[in-house]
């Protein structure tokens, strides 16, 4: 069992309590509509960019362990809900390990099936936000990319460092661990000093 | 011609109405909307279930008959749609045989894929509800399942139930019926006695 | 390098425009959502097609200039933008030529892929409006094919066009220039007559 395998699990449990959390907020809250949204959230994302790369059969279908982790996260969340309500900052630090784990590993898996540099960054974009902005979608809100301050753009620059380390013929963990710590830098600087994306219409 | 190619058929023919009636609630309701939402909410669950699964073609690309039955479903709409608004009851009953023969097609078809039962249960369930859930996004409501009473949930038992018998060895045919037969009489004792699922968050 | 393929770049670039321009109306205006919504509503379409159709791998991944393309209508919206909005005629005339050429090269493709007309027409109409419709949806706004006079109509009147002129063995390049020929002059009668489709419920 990989260093990395372990990561995804826990991100994929992480994003699964963040993912059931969100409804929190909307007026239908029943143990069906939690499960699903965990589960969307949690596996959109890498669905779809496996889907986009024909990369099959999907990583979830075939590893139940990803499904169990998701329904952990599902019971973990019912049962602390309160609890974690309270760690609002540790959440943060969850989901913010999540975005940036599944962007790299995002961006390698595409990088191995042997896509160009720009599209293997795109991947590992998705990968680690469309399963949010699905959630957001089917529960009619406003996706979190368009309202969160340097979400996706901190994903866009691990990415891209990734694929410069890369690149340049770096170790790979050495180049996993660095681009996945910027973007867990840029995001705690982001919020910590409100920064935000430049406005496109000026 | 099978017995369950026929219900397919019939199912489709009803989720295409079931559809196109859906848009009366909506500002916006030409020829063109209805029919696209009648075919969305139709096709949508069953081409998520393949596509997930890699299973091409897709049902409705090679066999024309769906898209007959769904043009059937549309036309029907369009020159009977008083009379079905008024069968509200009866167009309940519709829905819930189409969901319980589209759960168990679906458990079923992904099991026979090579699936774990876990899985083949998500599949039978997104068979089910993904059409409407898609359907809703579009046109901006609260998807279906995080509304109604009991409504995946009674997937999500009668996938459950299927799976049992199947693993008992109970012969196919017994297991279709009762498994589609337990998904019905949940749905309608879920609405007749007002049952809901349980809240999330208590 | 065919005349269609250097359509197709143009078609991708105009799709960018128009989708980064739907920003403007919306709340969240940065950089990366901008970006994120030019891209999806160039490609959403004929990615939908190409899943559907299991036709992989999809265009944009392994042609490069279809990504260059979209970051050059990004580009161009960010300096230019306040003259393509005083240009809303122009944009108008881009977007049409944009639907109507997305119709036709859609349901080529299809066709080619050996589904049947009825399909094929779908996949065309598919591959212009569900950028539009994946974008909308995404931005909580009602989608396109909703509202607009007369838009996913006249795709199908184009898509149906080129299938009979294809039938009759009329050379390929005057069936493409003529259907799409149709889809525009429809458009442009429609806007300027304010025709719409019929509706559903009388």
């Amino acid at each position: 069992m990989s260093i990395q395998y372990v990561l995804e699990i826990i991100g994929t449990f992480a994003f699964a309590i963040s993912g059931a959390l969100t409804l929190k907020d909307q007026k239908y809250q029943d143990w069906f509509g939690a499960s699903f949204t965990a589960f969307i959230s949690s596996i959109g994302g890498g669905t779809l960019r496996d889907i986009l790369l024909d990369s099959y059969p999907l990583v979830w279908i075939t590893d139940i362990a990803i499904i169990y982790a998701i329904g952990a996260g599902i019971l973990v969340t019912f049962v602390f809900y309160r609890f974690l309500l309270r760690l609002r900052k540790t959440l943060f630090l969850f989901d913010t390990c999540g975005i940036a784990l599944f962007t790299i590993v995002g961006t390698e898996k595409a990088l191995n099936l042997g896509v160009r540099p720009e599209i293997a960054a795109i991947m590992g974009i998705f990968s680690a936000i469309m399963g949010g902005v699905i959630r957001d979608t089917m529960t009619n809100e406003i996706p979190i990319i368009y309202r969160k301050e340097v979400y996706a753009t901190a994903c866009l620059a691990g990415a891209c460092c990734y694929l410069v380390l890369d690149h340049f013929g770096v170790e790979r963990n050495t180049a996993f661990i660095s681009a996945s710590a910027l973007i867990i830098v840029i995001r705690i600087l982001a919020v910590r000093y409100e920064w935000s994306v430049p406005r496109f219409f000026r």
